[in-house]
């Protein structure tokens, strides 16, 4: 029987967590060179403004609805949408109604002081 | 009125390229760190076994299905999923039916020698 190529497997994002995605958890679900891949879902959130020095930011919006705010200007995220937060840009999630997002950023990005998260991987 | 942060726009992934994209022609739709994504139209097109030596890939699907095919297995690929090629891994895309998807891998990992594609950014 032919056996998957280590450490290669594919990922549904719509499917990946399931039921067992908490809130405001952030689930690893890939390794892209020295960037990784984490879903999370959040409701009734906004982060305070932050910037990240090292790293660009890139959210992809998997199923709802959110925005994120810059000091100009508030860019509202739905379904199918992407947008890449430069670094050293300011910039805050809102999450109002539930949303599941994929974030994609350079490892050591997320900490848990701006975005209230945790991590499962 | 406000003016959006330069640079910063979103991209809806079903939307991006419209009906004005052309078969292998690679669309630039973003850029993270030292990373470009690029979206692809593709169909009826079987690529040599190649492997990249310096990035990883990923594919995503947007729409439709296509398949990579490793040394030991083929992995089916449909809406929503996306896999992350690991470098120096032999792999190539089966395309038969339309697919679009997105790539996401550090620049200048692409080439015409081992895509068949074309470039617009």
């Amino acid at each position: 029987m032919k056996k998957a190529p280590q450490n290669i497997k594919k990922v549904n994002l719509a499917e990946a967590g399931g039921n067992s995605l908490e809130l405001f958890e952030y689930l690893r679900v890939g390794d892209l060179n020295d960037h990784m891949l984490n879903i999370v879902e959040a409701e009734n959130r906004t982060l305070e403004f932050h910037s990240h020095a090292d790293s660009d930011e890139m959210f992809y919006i998997i199923e709802g609805t959110m925005q994120i705010e810059f000091k100009d200007q508030i860019v509202d995220l739905n379904q199918g949408d992407f947008i890449i937060v430069p670094k050293g840009v300011s910039h805050r999630p809102i999450c109002t109604t539930i949303v599941k997002l994929l974030l994609i950023e350079k490892k050591g990005t997320l900490n848990k002081d701006n975005t209230g998260g945790t991590y499962r991987e």
